[in-house]
């Protein structure tokens, strides 16, 4: 939704405070940027009271000689004088009329821009005068700040000259600053007793921020054209004592910085990156570098110098991958901004061996007790992503495997892992190391240390959900074993019902007969099963067949001498192999589900958490581990312990926003908006599936069956179409090429602001995958599977 | 500083706006508060205007029948009515007395608030009013939220009741949170026309704070005793009818609650964390936990549950380690809060692959163009952690070599690096895997690559730099070389002067021998030279002699076949072995310098940043590389990328913060303080050193001669004592148990409030370190320095 437009510079006019002066030094600006462009736009997009004392009225009385160039406009004028969201409240329940949404006024003013940017190329000015305070409600109640957000507009900070002022200009400041705004002018009038400007001209200018006192208007007079004749002069004087006019070239210059800065960045960034995953040599130019000017709920606001002439040079692009799978909430969400500051205020970061803190500790309580680990994890150990987060987990596993089968020396230092082919643990050596070598995912010290099992995958095929086996697999199968017969998603879900059914014996022996064979043949001493539960990711969006993973955890625990026994308070403790499951991608509802484990009907001894944990703002991961885990490091000799830990370990900043996190997506778990996608994936009515997703039924049984399309799946948030290619490698391009379209933005009409969006979405070589946040708006939902399906049906 | 004592329960009271009821509201607060306990006292500890009208007097008039209970106080007191600082300006010209500092003010009030909290352990209540808005500037012209911080005291919000209220109430709040102060009431006045508390009460229960209005006061009479005796009557219904007793009971819930949670953090943490480096088993109970409340500059509040009777619970703990080595600003600088709240506002996070966002672009420009970097670097590479960084900087050098040398297949997982044992790159797999394996520190998949170096070392003993070598070196060199003839450490460090000297041909040949030893005995390919330069941090603080570190690069640039030519406007290609500068703990002014380049007149190909580049808040790191190690991995093939990245790969949040941390730091580079120690470390008059410190020389002399010492070191912000001790091995507690009094807090007199800390520090083995932050104040760093000596006293 943020407009930046080349011809036409726009500002939002904010106030300190109610009262500041907003009305009188707008119109100042608008008459000073009368003299110097073409056209001047003045935005009042919300008025209460009546009309003679409107703000835009004053402006359209006193805009002066050349007000043939001013223009403006008020969207939504209430009579009341009153604040807008209690004028709404009145007109309302007087007229029974619905009360304008965020959605709404914000499209409304977005489409007046556009219409005054198309009017004509000649350089223009616009400025949008808020109401009240920073923080005075809108139509429904949410604060200003909050509301205007999408739009990201550069801003000017009307001060407050009076006693109090200083304060009041200072903490608006800082609540436009949490949302990410920028300040380009503070402007106040000059007092010559409480002198506020020389207070704040210092304070602001550290902060990179010019401020301007002007003279205060003339005291009202009684007889109205003698009052119209003294506020005449004051305007005219304003612009003639070249007050006004500095601050106007301040805002051009800025301004005409912002789009010479935006338009370098693409070649900086060329010149001064290494990307991760990116291959350097493959990026044809500035063109293929997404530059992001902000980002608001689930879009992003992208720069492009080369659009369309008059067009806005920010288009919303709407982050397909979640940001690498990170995002829940939205970006910029204010409540994890508040958060992250609190914390901040309150510690730093603070060092955390032998340490407590209340972030850190009610992370860890609502992980163990009410979260993840309930019921079988006893303690939280805290790394920074999810690929230390698996180095930890790892640590753990294998040194419980070593002191349980008291090994020494070499022995210790040849042990490997159980897991799936495909699986991802992250890019450090350690977690590369418990996957494979195979493909071109490797890297000098890489050494794969176990073995990986081909796995069982789910996926929707030509409308009907299959399973297939790998080849190993499918001789030993009755040929309705690839297919579920009930013919319902969910119904593959239902492990329990299925461990009933003849696939656990064929998946049980297949597991079994390859540990003995590899037991034979020596090598490695398998010492962990390590497993993302139901998608394997990074690998390719991979559904595992549930049943498997449930199968191979309950064959590995069934082999192997028991483990020492402890309290009988304790849970069970780990037997066969510990058992580690890699949540990071998986985990905190990401898949419709705040854990795998339920569905799974199994606990690991070691999950590993992280991405969503934070709400898709800053790093952090937690490894949970059981008390038999946790056992084979206590000792009484300190060299026992584990022995791992970062500088930044469990930073307060990271578990405050963590926290706000847990109970936010806790809290959009029993949304209507998940309700109402639930109620679509019912197997029967009133009965709810196994599984679901935000993503509809209905949408995905029509792509299964698209002839571009192989096979499709979805589960919660996650959207995953394989596309029909020979070449299934890393660095296919197919998928990529098949949705080309889709990047780009559909020119609809203005009435529809909400659709007019491009997407920014990631492949995994054949596959293309679409992720929303928890909160995605159902109507973005289904605007992207509209695209989806227009993209696939031009390709095929 | 911070205050919490069990029997006294102490609230601030900020306004959110100058008028807005504080003096009145606090009144009925004082009022209430004499009904239900033994004493109130009211401080007012700035107050300007007329002393008949000040607050304070106020109070004394109309604190009721309950009035012997009733204590007022106001510290400093202004007769002109304007704003603190102007008062202050204007008292300091009348009578050429010095403006306040904020640490004399803060002091003050600390005094007073113990004498009152020692005058009895009955129940009693104090408010402390603060004067007009959150941001109105205090008697130093810093405003109140900031002045005010270290206190950490619980707040009432009074809010603000007027048109415009609601904004300004919300405003203020987000100012206190950002401070990390806890809001406990908001309390205003019941406005029929506006309904400002309709609209904040949901606003703040949301938030878990209870608003209450009340009404507001009757209108002045002009009568004084009709005024007087209408005031008291509105006061007596405030009271009588309940609206400020609940108020007051929440208030004293709230304390409770506050001392239960902080009593049952200990064992509850005990209960759900496995802390990194600790061995469990070695914590002997609850007083083992530190429990962090709040932190401010270099001081964490830490709570103590078993304090002496009337004492404060929470007392001040010099964060003697700076926090793992993170801190370079203290903790919870507001300055790097807003750049947090700032970014997190405009971006939240969003993914980094051919992405661009200003924060980074900046950061990685600095880092290139006027930061370590400079000269050399051509990339910046981003990640978490100093582990992470490092296996980024690994995978880089290992292709680069392999690359060069045509490696393939198995060749390239036999390469090793080379490096000085001792060192330490962090907890990851790979990181540890360039480092030797020897002693605890190791895990099953630790498989140590490569070989190490035994370095000479630099420390003082005796008063007198010396330089002790190894037994193999010390065999080759003549008796002179292992003493630096001049005595003073900058000597020791003039790595240009010391070219000449002939120990440069002991360490070249010894070099140069061992290296061709080792290629005679096969096995790995050493592949890259990995060095933390000057100091090994985490290997005991070893100060490695900067000369053979020199040597080393020298002799290890000029083997090998020449690289590849390259353009002629790139700096040279890496040579023999690509160098690796592990600088996470030494860089970024940690050692009095930016970067160790200058001082070691060579350039790495490779160099890692992380700890202080984000200012000790979030963790983040940043691996950069010269162009030619960057050619390695550019090519069509998109397989031979630089497959590394994780999910919040250069999130905007830790950027922003580094910015703002860079900016700060380099400030505070050419501050008056260092400048002051700088001067004190001069060789000559005039003449400054090549090294210095924050630490005194003097300090540094007189501890070197003491019995128990064997040797000490000091460069920039660390201080490294080595007690005498015959296990000088990671588990030795004997650092630890040498200086264990200086964990205790001084009981001296109140007067001294600046100097009542206990120190929280870290060992390593035998080694005792403390670090400061680059702006620690030069008075705490001599009262550390005096309680080291007085420790180190004790124990001798």
């Amino acid at each position: 939704m943020s407009l930046l437009f080349k011809h036409l510079r726009i500002h939002q006019i904010f106030g300190a405070n109610t009262d500041v002066g907003k009305t009188i030094l707008a119109t100042a600006l608008v008459r000073g940027s009368a003299a110097l462009k073409n056209d001047v736009f003045y935005l009042k997009p919300i008025s209460t009271g009546p009309i003679q004392d409107a703000d835009d009225e004053h402006i359209k009385r006193h805009c002066g000689a050349l007000k043939n160039r001013v223009h403006t406009e008020c969207l939504y004028r209430f009579h009341v004088p009153v604040s807008p969201h209690l004028a709404a409240q009145i007109a309302a329940g007087d007229e029974s009329r619905k009360i304008v949404s965020d959605a709404t006024f914000v499209n409304s003013i977005t489409s007046y821009v556009r219409r005054c940017a198309s009017r004509g190329t000649g350089p223009a000015d616009m400025y949008v005068e808020t109401a009240g305070g920073v923080h005075s409600p809108t139509l429904s109640g949410v604060t200003q700040v909050d509301c205007y957000r999408p739009l990201f507009l550069p801003t000017i900070l009307i001060g407050d000259s009076r006693l109090g002022g200083i304060s009041a200009t200072i903490s608006a400041y800082e609540s436009l600053l949490l949302r990410g705004y920028v300040v380009e002018a503070v402007l106040l009038f000059r007092d010559e007793y409480y002198r506020n400007s020389d207070f704040l001209t210092p304070y602001f200018t550290e902060r990179g921020i010019d401020v301007t006192a002007v003279d205060p208007p003339p005291p009202i007079l009684s007889d109205a054209s003698e009052n119209f004749a003294s506020t005449e002069r004051y305007y005219e004087r304003l612009i003639s004592e070249d007050s006004i006019l500095p601050v106007l070239r301040n805002l051009d210059t800025r301004h005409e910085r912002r789009l010479a800065e935006l338009t370098s960045m693409p070649r900086r960034s060329l010149d001064a990156f290494w990307w991760p995953f990116v291959q350097h040599d493959l990026i044809k130019g500035e063109k293929d570098v997404t530059v992001i000017d902000s980002a608001s709920s689930d879009f992003f606001s992208v720069y492009d110098a080369h659009g369309t002439e008059g067009a806005s040079a920010l288009e919303s692009q709407l982050d397909g991958s979640a940001s690498w799978w990170t995002q829940a909430l939205g970006h910029a969400h204010p409540t994890l901004t508040l958060a992250a500051a609190r914390a901040s205020g309150r510690y730093g970061h603070v060092m955390f061996p032998q340490v407590t803190h209340a972030p850190a500790l009610q992370l860890a309580e609502r992980l163990l007790h009410d979260g993840p680990g309930k019921g079988w994890a006893s303690r939280v150990f805290f790394s920074d992503d999810g690929s230390t987060g698996m180095e930890v987990a790892l640590k753990m596993a294998l040194r419980a495997f070593s002191v349980h089968r008291c090994l020494q020396g070499a022995d210790r230092k040849a042990l490997g892992v159980l897991g799936l082919r495909g699986s991802y643990h992250g890019d450090t050596i350690g977690a590369m190391d418990a996957c494979a070598e195979e493909g071109v995912y490797t890297c000098e010290w890489h050494n794969a240390k176990g073995y990986w099992f081909d796995p069982p995958t789910v996926s929707i095929q030509d409308g009907h959900p299959i399973i297939t086996l790998p080849p190993a697999l499918a001789a030993a199968a009755a040929p309705s074993d690839s297919t579920v017969a009930s013919g319902s998603l969910s119904s593959v879900y239902d492990v329990p019902a299925r461990l009933s059914t003849p696939l656990v014996e064929v998946y049980r022996t297949y597991i079994r007969n390859t540990l003995r064979s590899l037991e034979r043949a020596g090598g490695l001493q398998l010492a962990a099963l390590v497993l993302e539960p139901l998608v394997m990711g990074a690998g390719g969006m991979i559904f595992v067949d549930p049943l498997f993973q449930r199968v191979l955890v309950d064959v590995v625990r069934g082999r192997g001498p028991p483990p020492p026994s402890t309290d009988s308070d304790t849970p069970a403790p780990w037997r066969g192999l510990p058992v580690i499951f890699d949540e990071v991608f998986v985990g905190l509802y990401r898949l419709g589900m705040e854990s795998t484990i339920p569905l799974l009907g199994v606990s690991p001894d070691i999950s590993v958490h992280a991405k969503i944990l934070t709400g898709g703002l800053v790093p952090l991961a937690a490894t949970l581990a059981s008390d038999s885990i946790f056992q084979a490091f206590y000792s009484t000799d300190k060299a026992e312990a584990l022995l791992h830990g970062h500088s930044y370990t469990a930073h307060p900043l990271g578990c405050e926003v963590a926290n706000e996190t847990l109970r936010l997506v806790e809290k959009e778990s029993r949304s209507e908006a998940w309700a109402a996608a639930q109620a679509r994936w019912e197997v029967a009515p009133g009965k709810p599936g196994v599984v679901w997703s935000l993503w509809d039924p209905q949408f995905i049984q029509t792509v299964s069956r698209m002839d571009a399309v192989a096979e499709v799946m979805a589960l919660g948030t996650v959207l995953a179409i394989k596309v029909r290619d020979s070449e299934a490698s890393y660095v296919s391009h197919s998928a990529q090429t098949l949705l080309q379209s889709i990047k780009f933005r559909d020119t609809g009409s203005l009435a529809s602001e909400s659709g007019q969006f491009s997407v920014h979405f990631r492949t995994l070589g054949n596959v293309a995958y679409f992720m929303t946040s928890l909160n995605t708006a159902p109507e973005t939902v289904r605007s992207l599977e509209d695209k989806i399906w227009t993209a696939l049906q031009k390709s095929s």
